[in-house]
């Protein structure tokens, strides 16, 4: 079975021809700025010929198209409700992209739709319930229960990032305080580090040049790695934020695994020791015991579980 | 259609002939303090039999008794895995019943029998997704998804009294720190009162005599209704809390609707109206309008909800 799959983002967006998790071509191409959202879509479409030509692969192959797109979307009426990053509320995107391609379309939000491939192709493979959390510049996860994806209510489920765990704790982009996001995604990294980098002894002081409004969470990531202490520290101090954020989903839904994927997951070491520490030591006992794993298709996971929407 | 229902707790047990929420005949007897788990199914299966013969009805007359059990139980398997206020480890419930009355049994944990009974009966008639919360010594929820109870793996799905809110807050029974049962459950409201009565002007003296030590929750809500300041800061702190770990429900799953229950349930007034503003303003948009109830079976959901096992 041969689908497409395109995972778009603020930036830019992938596509790719999929036999299954097998990307048998892909592109990347820039999401235009300055189109309204169906102009995007024709850009896309465009790009979806394109790379069809370029490999070899007919149109008429294929079985759909998959879309992953950022925000909050209703999947089922094919629409793109709020996207604050591509500026969008209430646009369709089913319904033109089938008249643009003659194909069937689906779609879901981003982060589902990763969940969606790590489910059927990465370190969800063989489970029936579990849980992907994305951390990179926001925490967001997708949850897939008896093998399907939750969505919720108003197709909202999963916002796990907004949780909040300190009252009073730091403005979150939300408007709210001290949400899981606020204090453990990789801006909250970078905020620690520059607060600390001019006051401790640091390798951070080198990768950053002495300036610290240069530190990004990879340097921070590196330099743990390296051992650092000051990086160690941070990486410790946002671990377990996030361990608590981890260990509440698993007391509230007892899921088989819980996948962490996003930039933030190659952090590894120090970061992941704390959070799979905090999970087993701050959630109930039974539930504390959930399998913890990181993501295994890396940041092919969208693309990949977009094409794979057709696999249901 | 006829069944029994049997709601277990620590100091006492329920038992009812039903016919879906209608109660035909009920009782309540002390849960034997000294006998072994079969013996208090023993117990139990003569109270069934004589309370049918007292109220005239025929035990084949019944498709089944349904019960709700305290802890962690495999609803499955028929088996209570731990109980901690019954001192059971591993002990068979079904099968045994079964024998002793020669009718089908089901069970469940005795907060997700009342979540049933509330999805099936009370607040929750007409939804298909939603969460019950329970508040009063302790703090737990049953999750309705698409019409069914959702258990989670290990069946230990639902523990939202454990979620940390206070990173480095009071001490839990369960041992770990800030849990919400630890800050807003009723003893909390107990220890918060208690730390203020003699320091500030307060109905409460009166209400406990000047005797920190003899107040309840119940005086705290009853001094709120009447307007007293310090009982009403009270039920507001404890509410804030409450709201955010409702907000976290919200945000992960996205329900139709949160019904809580429970004895705190009646405290009312301040305290619900902070729990419904702290949801409204601490969960994302649209999360937040989530629909918000008290629940409507009062402490006779276990008992409807148990009997009500056999309705799936």
């Amino acid at each position: 079975m041969t689908t497409l799959g395109i995972d778009l983002g603020g930036t830019s967006y992938k596509l790719a021809v999929l036999n299954g998790s097998k990307i048998l071509a892909h592109d990347q191409r820039p999401t235009p700025k300055d189109k309204p959202c169906l102009g995007v879509l024709r850009e896309m479409a465009d790009s979806v010929r394109e790379l069809l030509r370029k490999s070899g692969h007919e149109i008429r192959e294929m079985q759909g198209i998959g879309l992953g797109i950022p925000g909050l979307v209703d999947a089922v009426a094919g629409v793109s409700v709020f996207s604050p990053n591509l500026f969008w509320r209430n646009e369709a995107i089913i319904q033109p992209m089938q008249e643009l391609l003659g194909l069937p379309v689906r779609m879901d939000n981003d982060v589902r739709v990763a969940a969606w491939g790590e489910f059927l192709y990465g370190s969800g493979q063989g489970r029936e319930d579990m849980v992907f959390v994305a951390v990179g510049t926001g925490i967001g996860s997708g949850i897939i229960l008896r093998g399907a994806i939750w969505r919720g209510q108003e197709q909202s489920a999963g916002e796990v990032g907004h949780l909040t765990l300190v009252k009073d704790g730091p403005l979150c982009n939300c408007g709210n305080r001290g949400c899981l996001e606020a204090i453990a995604a990789a801006p909250a990294v970078v905020r620690r580090a520059r607060e600390q980098v001019l006051r401790l002894p640091t390798l951070l002081r080198t990768s950053c040049q002495g300036d610290p409004g240069l530190l990004t969470a990879r340097m921070v990531g590196e330099a743990a790695a390296q051992g650092d202490e000051l990086a160690q520290s941070v990486l410790r101090e946002v671990g377990e934020f996030l361990g608590l954020g981890l260990a509440a989903l698993a007391n509230i839904l007892n899921p088989q695994v819980i996948i962490v994927g996003g930039g933030m997951a190659q952090a590894g070491g120090v970061w992941w020791d704390t959070v799979v520490r905090t999970v087993r030591s701050r959630a109930m006992p039974v539930q504390s015991q959930v399998e913890l794993k990181l993501a295994a298709l890396g940041p092919e996971a969208g693309v990949i579980g977009a094409g794979a929407l057709f696999r249901v």
